[in-house]
């Protein structure tokens, strides 16, 4: 059989719109934002699809946007599993800066390095910041040690893929079809291992917000063939979207 | 301890507006439900609870109701559990008619029996009804032979407390805050248990909409004190508006 599997990345945040680096802070989505979830709410409805289950991260950009995809969908009543797992990447000392102030701060050689490497993390944020993980009440029952200061893409990747094999992949495997609704660099976590892609190559790869991705998947949950709902061109536009503001530091 | 357990009746649904039978039918709240919902999230706000996390029905006007209240207290990312065990009564045969319809059909003295009995169900919804739950994809994993036709408050407590027992006692048990939206019914059920209330008294007993209960319990689960939060008067004229509705046949 084949197993149906959709990733869906947030709408526009309040902080996409600004340009700051987000990571874990918990900024709502933008009016631009809800528009977008309701709209991959009409793309997954022309699909006809039905889902089992949905899983999304403990960030409220994320789950207000599963909230609009299955409200417009009429699946309000599907179990929905959120993790810290699906979170975005943690951006450190950086979450909260703007584009000007992180270059002001650590210069613009500095910047590209850690926007063009698969492993080296920005700098971390310290313990006794109010805003690390560990002051998060919503972090309250996890080790302290699995609570990241800063990450790379590649921990990123650490922390998602036990959440995929886990949680996730079971469910396809029992012949559900699920959504799941993300961030940026959750996602890419998940495209690279279900593509192979390279380290190297991940990072070029840009999922757009609010456009639903959808994965065919044998038995054993290797890839039989994946696209964009709707328009490929609006998906690529979208992309490419995504790729400048990056080009701006935008996360 | 003391263990904080709130209940929350959803907000107005459209079909209260149209003072029709409800029951398992998946109506959508009304813009003043919506309002209502958004007004016990200032509520639970104003008492300062943190929930840990967060049980409802799988129908939509209860779930959409804790989206809101959710959303507002800014705790989206807690662990909602959704059962069809806190579904409203099932109003069997009754389901979809208004007032005059159902007198019109099944005569008054007949409704009034219905009304006030504990234990004496509506005429069953046919199974080959293509509203009957058998046929609804949300309860295709249930045995069909659980899968009520219709419902008298009695069978409807004896479905909603094994859920109590097994989902949502452990929780409180075990030292977290938990939020119930659920339905007049299914509220009703638990507020029986939870305070001893017999069968011939409960009938009496109306849940408004939108004031959030606030039950504290000592570790027995046994109710240390309850009561509505926000304005008492408030509270007291949006139960008897309730009463008044159920004259009508309201459910």
């Amino acid at each position: 059989m084949t197993h149906k599997l959709i990733l869906l990345r947030h709408g526009q945040s309040q902080w996409n719109l600004e340009n700051r680096f987000t990571g874990w802070v918990d900024v709502d989505l933008s009016d631009l934002g809800r528009g977008e979830a309701a709209n991959a709410s009409k793309l997954i409805r022309g699909e006809g699809l039905q889902f089992d289950v949905a899983f999304t991260s403990v960030l409220k950009r994320a789950i207000r946007t599963l909230d609009i995809v299955l409200s417009g969908l009429e699946q309000d009543w599907i179990p929905v599993q959120k993790s810290w797992r699906l979170n975005e990447r943690h951006y450190g000392a950086l979450q909260g800066l703007d584009k000007a102030e992180t270059a002001a701060k650590h210069g613009e050689e500095q910047v590209k390095i850690w926007r063009r490497s698969y492993d080296i993390p920005p700098p971390p944020m310290a313990l006794d910041d109010p805003r690390h993980p560990t002051h998060d009440p919503r972090y309250a029952g996890l080790d302290r040690r699995v609570l990241p200061s800063a990450e790379s893409l590649a921990t990123t990747l650490d922390r998602v893929l036990p959440y995929w094999h886990d949680a996730i992949a079971p469910e396809l495997k029992a012949g559900r079809t699920v959504l799941v609704v993300a961030h940026g660099n959750s996602l890419r976590a998940l495209y690279k291992y279900l593509n192979n892609v390279p380290d190297d190559v991940i990072l070029e790869l840009n999922i757009p917000t609010g456009i639903p991705l959808l994965f065919e998947l044998d038995d054993e949950l290797e890839v039989l063939d994946y696209r964009y709902l709707g328009d490929p061109e609006a998906a690529k536009k979208a992309a490419e979207a995504v790729a400048n503001q990056a080009k701006s530091f935008k996360s």
